[in-house]
């Protein structure tokens, strides 16, 4: 992997082959680390047995993860950006975790070759959470992943070639639609540079954009309709698509994650656009109001985190449903954050069985999800994520506020690099600033914090338990 | 109950026998109103055949609780006082839930019959609440109260008579409890009056004050402290007093509940001293700043709702800290609202068995709570409260957004209501300011939020659902 990360380190410079490389010895120099790493784990590693109990597999997945967040951060510590430690810490993470927060202003005038390598880290990681929830999280029964477990995701000799199938099917679809999204973005206006960067971003959800005004840079509507359409596919099921492509036709759309998730999307931004005209009547214009409010609140749920204008400042309403929206996320097996629908669906579940037990004491219910049985081990496995998640909510939010920060920055900031959506609510963080206002510490935790929630944080609190070492 | 209700409402005139009771009148068409519904309800159900089935206790619980609620608001919409009816529900109602959040000011120079029947209300909200805790919820299996049910829960026959005992043994401490506040406080510097409102209202974790600056009125160290100790004793669980009474001595300190709660209390306040002296170490008195802390702290988690200052302009960690505390609430069987001790301590149990079996998938685990097992019955009506709750404070936020309230205010006014602290956070409705700003709409939001809270939220659900009303 860490040699991978070296030969991708090359790309933004050899891309822009033609043209001016400002960082190349930034990007030379990180490359080689990388691959000296990766070269001497090779060697230590090479002709190891290879135990994958799920012990290992835990630390491997964790540690990988927190490792490529710091390697893939050298080149901007490196460039000619002057940013400290912390902060290059930060662009890093949160470009592999697909979040898109940033510390960084002036990107219209910013080297071309550090724009590509962000969007190529979010590229990167939005192919890594997708190949991560089909090959390790259902072994691992994290949060109740479990339930999408198939039959390839047994790790047995049997499988494997069945595995290899999957893997080969969904790194097709992920780069055929980044293609799709490019070539799209680039017949629409864009320039090549920013149709590429965009194209990345959008698909991994990631957000990071080349100016300080995201999307709003365009001023089209035929772009943030299209931005809307390929964050949406970004936050499906990709193992779905790989489904649909070997003639399993209608499960995408019969998926009932996918059909929440569609009408999410359909219901809120056209009531908030309603509500907005209401508030509003003569300052609103309806059209460009939909559009506006629609490709702001795709971005949100599938956390995506571009935006077309500063959407804090639209009211209270607004506000709120802003908030709420960061804890959605999209479909599980995506590239999206966040809680994700499927865990909402079975708390909806759990509830309504609730509610039927307290008025028919005596008879007996089934969970369906999906048409398949879902297990009470799904069901503890979902609240244990669901409180785990809210417990990292609150450590944060408190280390936050005890750095000075004010309520809506920490209470949002927590949120959003545990859902991964990117900017967060408020004056400093919102989708009008940046992070680079707070203070170092509040870096370092907010780094930690996104990779907590790319990693369905219950497996990161496994790695930290005492009980994980001692046995 | 109509009709014990009209014979409180004769109190507070009574008790001024040799005062003035300027609202006399209202008094007394109010207590009218009060028994003549009682008295049709007696005459209408007289030798009708009692049938206890689930269904028709939910009816009547929910039905009885918001009836009262409304009864209850009459005296102040008939007073002196000029509320619309929003208002006067919103304090009724706030009083009835011992909630303590108020519409009024100028609480100092107030007819003293109000302040008289607010404290009153609060303390009959306060029996009522420990009554419905032992008669009715475990009862109804309502979000995990099944936990505390006891044989005596169970409505036979033979359990009747032992049902009688701890009926009676209740109502004795709890009367017993508010004598000794109400003997102490005004043996250290109350009036008689004040004392009497206070201890009312310590006890019953309403919060209800007779002064605007509420027990900051007093300036006295020695006051808080009393205060504190009084809203600890109402936040216990009472048939556990009635237990150490009939000699099962240790059983209080032996609850897990109790020891978490008073961890709580030990600690918080002690690390937000310590934090808010490092803070600002010259301007920080540690003897006064501790008492304040753990005074207002104690408030908050208990849920009642005094404040000795405004406690929301500590700064950033202080205000996030107070956000999170109001979710706690006290001990289940006592006074006390929120979302109770026992929750986050059976979620705690599920995350570390679900912690465990990731690491031994084939381990068998038994849950305990306070030396009883926990069916999974108990851990999904849990996880069902938990998540309606979540939602009611959703919808509740959403819908003062809509009303152009802002962030904070429909945050955290949603949660105070939810969880029957009183005080919200921010300028307007936090521990300095008052609910009278907020628009008629948003204060029939909230006195609904405050019944739902009272009732833990899923009975209400339960009665409102199409399900209970079809079959």
């Amino acid at each position: 992997m860490f040699i991978l990360l070296s030969i991708f380190m090359t790309l933004p410079v050899l891309l822009l082959a033609y043209s001016e490389a400002p960082n190349a010895l930034a990007f030379a120099e990180s490359a080689s680390i990388c691959f000296g790493i990766g070269l001497l784990g090779v060697l230590t590693t090479y002709r190891q047995a290879r135990d994958l109990k799920p012990r290992y597999m835990f630390v491997l997945t964790v540690s990988s993860w927190f490792i490529i967040a710091l390697l893939s951060s050298i080149p901007f510590y490196l460039s000619d950006l002057d940013l400290t430690i912390a902060e290059a810490v930060f662009e890093g993470t949160s470009g592999i975790t697909t979040t898109g927060a940033t510390v960084l202003t002036g990107l219209d005038t910013m080297d071309q070759d550090l724009l590509l390598w962000r969007s190529i880290l979010q590229w990167i990681g939005g192919i890594g959470i997708i190949g991560m929830f089909v090959a390790v999280m259902p072994f691992l029964r994290v949060g109740g992943m479990r339930l999408f477990a198939t039959e390839s995701s047994e790790w047995t000799d049997k499988a494997l070639p069945r595995m290899k199938t999957l893997s080969r099917g969904l790194l097709f679809v992920y780069v055929g639609f980044t293609v799709i999204a490019v070539t799209t973005y680039s017949f629409s206006g864009m320039s090549l540079f920013d149709a590429f960067n965009h194209g990345l971003t959008s698909i991994a959800t990631g957000g990071f954009s080349t100016s300080d005004m995201s999307m709003g840079k365009f001023d089209s509507n035929l772009l943030l309709l299209q931005a809307t359409l390929f964050m949406m596919i970004g936050s499906l099921p990709f193992f779905l698509f790989v489904r649909e492509m070997h003639g399993q036709h209608g499960v995408l759309f019969r998926d009932q994650q996918v059909r929440l998730f569609l009408t999410i999307l359909l219901v809120i931004p056209a009531l908030l656009t309603l509500y907005r005209w209401y508030v509003s009547p003569i300052d609103f214009d309806i059209a460009n109001g939909y559009v506006s409010t629609l490709f702001n609140v795709t971005s949100v749920v599938t956390t995506t985190g571009y935006a077309s204008e500063d959407y804090s400042a639209w009211g209270p309403l607004t506000f709120v449903l802003f908030f709420f929206l960061m804890f959605v996320g999209g479909c599980s097996g995506s590239t999206a954050g966040g809680m994700k629908i499927f865990r909402f669906q079975l708390s909806l579940i759990v509830l309504r069985e609730q509610l039927m037990r307290l008025l028919h004491p005596r008879a007996v219910f089934t969970r369906n999800y999906n048409g398949r049985p879902v297990s009470d081990e799904i069901i503890s496995s979902m609240i244990a994520y669901t409180f785990i998640f809210l417990l990292c909510l609150l450590i944060i939010t408190v280390s936050l506020a005890a750095l000075q920060l004010d309520f809506i920055t920490s209470l949002s900031g927590a949120l959003t690099v545990l859902t991964n959506v990117g900017p967060a609510l408020g004056d400093i963080i919102g989708p009008a600033g940046t992070f680079a206002p707070l203070p170092e510490t509040a870096k370092w935790i907010l780094s930690v914090g996104m990779l907590m929630g790319r990693l369905e944080i219950l497996s990161v609190v496994i790695v930290l338990s005492p009980a994980f070492w001692r046995s």
